[in-house]
């Protein structure tokens, strides 16, 4: 039996997120369609643009492995995106929706940065020096996006939420 | 049609994470058995116990808003979850078995930092103080659980994994 090592625990790890990554840019079209303001939209937006960028550094890793790009179903980014649909479902065209969006979006931004970091960490274990690069990068990304969403919230899609609910 | 506010919001996500906190105490008893390092089994005992803490404070909360406390399937933690098992099963004696099992406790710490921020900052809105210091408590422990877990993978928990690589 093949010892499961650090090295196959990298690259199974990697088809998680690659899987997760190209699950992310088919969803945020839909996300992006069901905001209700036009901030969430161009912020959703942004991300969308960034996560193609994301996917081609994963390619680079994947190159640098000297493996073929391949995802591999992930059940945790399958029941986030499932617990975003069920919000764009129950709460569409509904004041505080976007208030959901953005939890759900911040759900999947967190997913990520916890896979970015052991990732990096990994490939820095590995002497993957280029690899580790890379990621570090999308983990910057993901944790600026997080907090872009954070202040998002703060700056009006929360209170449009509660303004809805004195109404 | 009942109008889905930033109430229902609130209450629907704090039943997901009920449901998840319980489903994560049941758990972590499986990853300690699994865990070879005394010093990992050790964490996951600790945070084991933070939990029912935490699963305490989530049924103070239901309570100061009047509702029972209850439970909704929540599809992103029984994904998360689902990961950590299949790393159990496939990586079960070898030597990189630790550094999955952290990987798979930060996916789940990271899971509830977003949903105890989105929480906190929700329960604020509402003008909730006591719930949402509740929930601020709860989410500086998973941030410090996060980080230990990855001073302990960097003090040699990935170490050991790539021994075994090279061995």
């Amino acid at each position: 039996m093949k010892q499961k090592m650090l090295e196959d625990l990298f690259l199974d790890t990697l088809k998680d997120i690659y899987y997760a990554e190209r699950k992310i840019v088919r969803a945020l079209p839909k996300m992006m369609k069901a905001a209700q303001s036009e901030e969430l939209r161009t912020a959703l937006d942004t991300h969308r643009q960034e996560t193609e960028v994301q996917i081609e550094r994963l390619q680079q890793v994947f190159e640098l492995l000297g493996k073929r790009a391949q995802g591999k179903t992930c059940p945790a980014i399958d029941g986030i995106v499932e617990e975003g649909e069920e919000i764009m479902e129950t709460m569409k065209g509904l004041p505080a929706l976007d208030a959901g969006l953005v939890a759900a979006a911040q759900a999947v931004e967190h997913y990520e940065m916890a896979r970015y970091g052991t990732l990096a960490r990994w490939a820095e274990m590995l002497g993957m020096t280029e690899a580790a690069d890379l990621l570090k990068q999308t983990l910057a990304e993901e944790t600026a996006t997080d907090e872009a969403l954070t202040s998002l919230a703060d700056a009006g899609i929360n209170e449009r939420a509660m303004q809805a609910e004195a109404a």
